[in-house]
């Protein structure tokens, strides 16, 4: 329990709160119902992958009982930590309880049509991310990915510009010879994309080699310049995180510890040079 | 609108230039104007990837009316560009407006000519290359490209002489088992770009392997060297980064907060020592 | 000898200890029982290895009578670093000395039976990790990367999580186009670990796309998460690694060289200035 | 010119060494001749690539009348290096010179005979290598690499001992299902070399998943044991260099700017406050 949840606690106490949010609060916050429901969403996600392993009709049947019973459990807990939520405003502002919610609800709707009973499946696949929502380390790993993702925003255009020049060169004179690979610009991107994850990029190359003995400088450079950028990339995002991390904890330590700048040492020993002198006056 | 910006615009107040030019110099750096010359490359680049699709004849005639008045509207922006900028030399003493310039006058060329129509839709591509020049977020990240390349420069010259000495080892040794791989020095090269890819590498090792049963040991140590060497390049490359960034704020820190150096303290320090020994004699 | 081994040597001749424990102990830390013993190993190794070629009965049956003579030598090393140890209990707290031992007592199991005769060659391979209870380098390399596991732990989760999702996904849209990779859940899994490492992924790509034309997207969304996580894990890594070294390097330099802070300076700077204050006072 | 080779000229110069010496000692400090010799090993490296192409008997000819002119410059400068070293001694304690010297040498052996040629020309191209002794640059990266590898040993070691477990233990199980990838344990490890570097990893372990299925266990253990070691040498060596680099660049910091430390400061407060302790007394 946080310092912020126990000044809740107290607000709920002091307020008069009904005594069925005040026990639904306390079992939001109990660490073994968190592991409880960590485990069904560990259940549920095992029952998707039974899915897809050939099963017996009964085997079938209990696992759309267990699946109703998954969905209220969650249907429950979703209930439980809304009521036990003191500020209900609060709930929906975050990210996490509207993805749970939704998740929830998409389930509650009835599947057993066999033409929209993918989707059904689809959805229920994506309950796994609610192992995201309950654990905290996870929620800030995602986080961190989610915070470096406009580092990353210009470095992708770029790419994406490299990709676009050399998918137009590559559409216009190897159209031709494999229309497969670069019959357009959006096939000659996916063709590029393989050459960059080097995916037998040398038999595209040969092939196109065949017809233009020099269009080896088109792969070569094209590798270069994607590995290049790459490079840049990953170094440009570690500096980053690494001067972020550096001024937080710097802050932190100079706020903690409160140590003197060299500034405030330089105006003390001015004064006493001042008082000094003054002395030195006087007499 | 930049500092620099407004003491160019106060200039041109002072100077009492031509109306014409410095309306056109507010549209220069009017950010509507940017993003509309942004939406035109966007467009023109989606153009070109048309381009690649089997399209009809009616469609065609559309497309070349298009890339008319694209080609219309870049050369009245670069004239727009060049009328506002108050000072005629510093125009191109910028690398791109040079180029921005290039393209567009390229483009200006008559290409019905079916011969070198493949030259005219090449240059079209590059006009993609115009957004680098347009935001200032690229320019940057170019930038920084550029100025790693002279570190790269002994790195790859160190590489292509490793390259160099086991592609004439490799020609000698196996242009007679397949000479498609080793027949001279230059196939031989882009085979073993190949190897260091790791596409395929096992193929082209096994096929020497039967002739030559220790040829492993070529293409083992190939590996070693080239994947060591760039793996140091990536390392000296983060590690320059690293020093010279953490160098440039530190110096940064220091003339914005004025900070007093050990040695300034000393010296003061010194000072209130010598008036007190003073203070001491005079008694 | 390090300082602790030397006051232990001090306490067994002051305690008086058995003759035949001291020499044991002189053994221990003999260097040349040490690099003897590191040459068993290796020889034990290239036994093993020279199992796995065509021999003839007469060398098999030496390297059976070699085999018993490295256990035996094995057997003694253990007995001889047990005696010589001076606190038993400690023997047994070390966890290299029990896995030396279990290897050990392992190999002394008879194995002639030719069913369970793979058990007992295999347990002799194991040998092999003896080498890293030996050599110190190695065992401080093995402990930091322990060190790093729960650090990667959460993002192998994260990692888990995202290719479960998508092996459920890719279960149920590509199990019927190609069940050999796509069948059930834990086959899809292993076939988008063969996509992460790039082999020969576009063939799995280009199989599914002639059924959905847009599977591209679920193959390159999955490469950018595994990648962009696997990129974030790196840096998450180093940057750790690089506080944790920095940190207990600073510590180790303020307690060598007892610096005094900056706090430290600025109590004196002003109790000279209280002092001051009651001269200008007492005049 | 470096200071010390100026040092050197006066000792020249006030010892009144022969004129020969003092000029062959200039031309070896000429840019010029440097410049020229690195022109001889580029024409030199252009040769041996010439070789690889189907040339005619006349260019065959010319060819080798070049060679024995680049072989008798080469001699020439080493001759001119040699006179021109003031210090005889010195010039053979440096590697580059040797190697210089050796290349230079096994050069001049005659080799018509058509067995031996394989061999001259093999020596002829690590003549590209004389580049790295001439260029100081190069020569500067080849220093760092070469520190950096006791650093890498252990790693190394601790990655053939993972290697060699893996073979033993691939070779016992798969040697019958594919002798040409596990036969024996060299084999095994050339295959397990392969499977680290991704290449055509999962057609190895389909194949032995046909006899056992559990064997993807084997693989993915592999991949993340040598990925895992991988990881934490890049890192391992990039925290080394990053610490070796602060450390140095701060011992000059110091020595440069004199800046004086913490506890300097600390004494000549302390001796202040000493001072006017007294001052307090004498009233």
């Amino acid at each position: 329990m946080t310092k912020f949840d126990k000044s809740i606690d107290k607000k709920l106490v002091s307020a008069g709160h009904s005594t069925l949010q005040r026990r639904f609060y306390e079992i939001r916050n109990n660490k073994v119902f968190e592991l409880f429901v960590i485990a069904i969403i560990i259940f549920s996600a095992l029952m998707i992958g039974a899915h897809s392993y050939q099963i017996s009709a009964t085997a079938m049947s209990i696992l759309s009982i267990l699946d109703i019973a998954i969905t209220v459990i969650f249907l429950t807990e979703i209930i439980i930590r809304f009521i036990g939520e003191p500020d209900k405003k609060r709930f929906f502002h975050n990210f996490w309880n509207i993805f749970d919610t939704f998740i929830v609800l998409v389930s509650l709707i009835p599947v057993e049509d066999s033409e929209i009973a993918y989707l059904g499946r689809l959805v229920r696949i994506f309950r796994v991310l609610r192992m995201v929502s309950i654990i905290p380390e996870l929620r800030i790993l995602i986080n961190s990915l989610v915070k470096a993702l406009p580092q990353l925003g210009y470095v992708m255009l770029l790419m994406f510009i490299i990709f676009y020049i050399y998918a137009a060169v590559g559409t216009t004179f190897f159209a031709g010879i494999n229309p497969e690979l670069w019959g357009d610009i959006s096939i000659s991107l996916l063709t590029l994309f393989r050459v960059m994850t080097f995916e037998d990029w040398t038999d595209v190359m040969y092939e196109s080699m065949t017809v233009y003995p020099l269009s080896w400088i088109y792969y070569l450079t094209f590798i270069f310049f994607t590995a290049f950028a790459f490079l840049n990339m990953v170094i440009g995002i570690v500096v980053n995180v690494l001067e972020q991390e550096r001024q937080i904890e710097a802050d932190l330590n100079n706020n903690e510890a409160q140590q003197p700048t060299m500034q405030e040492l330089q105006l003390q020993i001015a004064e006493i040079k001042t008082l000094l002198m003054q002395q030195q006056k006087n007499r």
